[in-house]
């Protein structure tokens, strides 16, 4: 029986082999920066596992798995740059280290890099990748547009919210896993059903991060809970609540919202606002949809169950952080 | 007879066809205007003119065209950036006239869509064009990278920095022309001819621009003349000086590149320089060299006269800017 820590060691060991030593070193430096800050490695394990659910050897996807990093990583470092942000996972982000112009061309060669890591495929089998690839990684750049323009849009719905986080997140986690299965040679079909299991799961997951920010455990949420409330942010919570509230609630959800306060107050009299709206159930619902649609679509696979347990143990463990 | 004309209305046509209508518009709007701006679209002219020249219909290249011209202009939104420039062409640049992230976010967004563009290829074909774009891609970034570390280096030498240029901008013709030579189906050996056709073509480029911003002709050169000297930009008459240079004409060099001032005796003292040490006659060699290697490679390959003639006048009409 195969774990998760069986893949991700595979993976590691993997990374490590590939750590760029070419010049000019300014460019390479970052690179193996930011890939070596580390981070579960969720994507390309979900690369591994998926060429191992259809009976094949997961090394055979190991080229996936770095392309599917890469892009992750080349992303982070432009979010990074994007949202100002300093640190990431406690250290200096790529930008803050170097500068912003090592930022932008150091992210950029990573994305060219994660390209080239697929041209080891065979031609008909690189062509399904890359198409898969080309499609994702535009949805994750629309992804982050949609992001950057509903914090100046006055109103965001539902669909608007979790279109943008699934072209945000949620995408490369479908990828990754249809890629494993394109490297296996799986069905269309199947290759269908593991990505809508990695998509549903990947905004089920988004849902309840945003969840736990405003009703997690302090301990085990790893973020301070209330972030969100506190800056604003609309939530899937936030949009619920105001589309569920009634006037006098409503007001005073625009009213918090509308304060730049960083209280315990505003922590939790907004919390108990999106309680009395049905907010918060509503997206409890939400999150136990997204879980269900994920799950039945890897039971529609035809392959044994021994071959599902890692996905299922991933996918179990990624939802079970502390509610 | 084609000429150089028709296969820039050709691919004029076909741009003007698949701007950008889908949302999210802050993502997509500036991608339609850095192409919408211009330029000679001479890279994917060079596409266009390789596949006629191995006797294939150009516009089976369009795609090829179009994906060079993205990368192009990718390259352009995030130089913009990194070089601080807020003009280009008489026009804003991106980031000017939006922001840093949207400069950021659809340049990322551009490079996808030319690798996108590639998709209508067959396998076999795809994967050729995909290899050598990647390898191009990746050059043009290390070329970059180059650049800004030569800006702070102490020493650069003639090889370094005919390099950085060639990696900077000449892969890229190169490139061009070869992806167009394998759409065709032209032989190994004819591809590699043609790439060095237009590698060799672009470091002769360059190296003229370099030329001519001390030596040009002020009413056709379409920058200021002495730019580069009143900027201490080390040059090849810069770097060909210093090799060449005694003592003396060293001192006075580096003495009057230490300056900031932007005076026409600075810019005539440095040219008297980089005539009396020989920089200027070394480096108009360079620049037959590299041409004459240009067309000799473009004469290696075996069809006839008539195919070669509008890459012929295109190159001519490239180097002979008034000197």
């Amino acid at each position: 029986m195969k774990s998760v820590e069986m893949f991700q060691e595979l993976f590691q060991d993997h990374l490590r082999e590939i750590s760029f030593k070419q010049e000019p070193k300014n460019l390479y430096e970052p690179i193996n920066y930011i890939l070596e800050i580390g981070g579960k490695r969720i994507r390309p394990v979900l690369s591994l596992m998926a060429a191992s659910l259809f009976d094949t050897d997961p090394k055979e996807a190991l080229s996936c798995a770095l392309a599917v990093e890469f892009f992750h990583n080349f992303s982070l470092i432009h979010d990074d740059i994007m949202d100002a942000a300093d640190l990431r996972r406690g250290k200096d982000t790529v930008h803050k280290k170097w500068d912003l112009n090592t930022g932008i061309l150091s992210g950029d060669a990573l994305l060219i890099k994660a390209y080239e890591q697929l041209e080891m495929y065979e031609p008909d089998t690189y062509k399904a990748l890359m198409s898969l690839f080309n499609k994702t990684a535009i949805q994750v750049c629309e992804g982050q547009q949609w992001d950057v323009d509903f914090e100046s849009k006055e109103e965001v719905n539902k669909s608007q919210y979790i279109q943008m986080i699934a072209y945000k997140t949620a995408v490369l986690l479908g990828a990754s896993l249809q890629m494993g299965a394109i490297v296996a040679k799986a069905s269309k079909e199947d290759g269908e059903r593991i990505y809508q299991f990695g998509m549903n799961l990947g905004i089920a997951f988004q849902l309840q991060d945003d969840y736990l920010d405003a009703f997690g455990d302090p301990d085990s949420f790893g973020k301070r809970v209330g972030g969100d409330i506190v800056n604003n942010k609309k939530t899937i919570l936030f949009i619920e609540a105001m589309s569920l509230a009634n006037e006098a609630d409503k007001k005073a959800l625009l009213n918090w919202y509308s304060s730049t306060q960083d209280s315990i107050d505003k922590i939790e009299s907004v919390c108990a606002l999106f309680e009395q709206t049905g907010a918060t159930q509503s997206t409890q619902l939400e999150i136990k949809e997204y879980t269900q649609k994920a799950f039945a679509a890897l039971e529609a696979i035809s392959q044994p169950e021994r071959n599902k347990k890692p996905l299922k143990d991933l996918a179990l463990a990624l939802m079970h952080r502390s509610n």
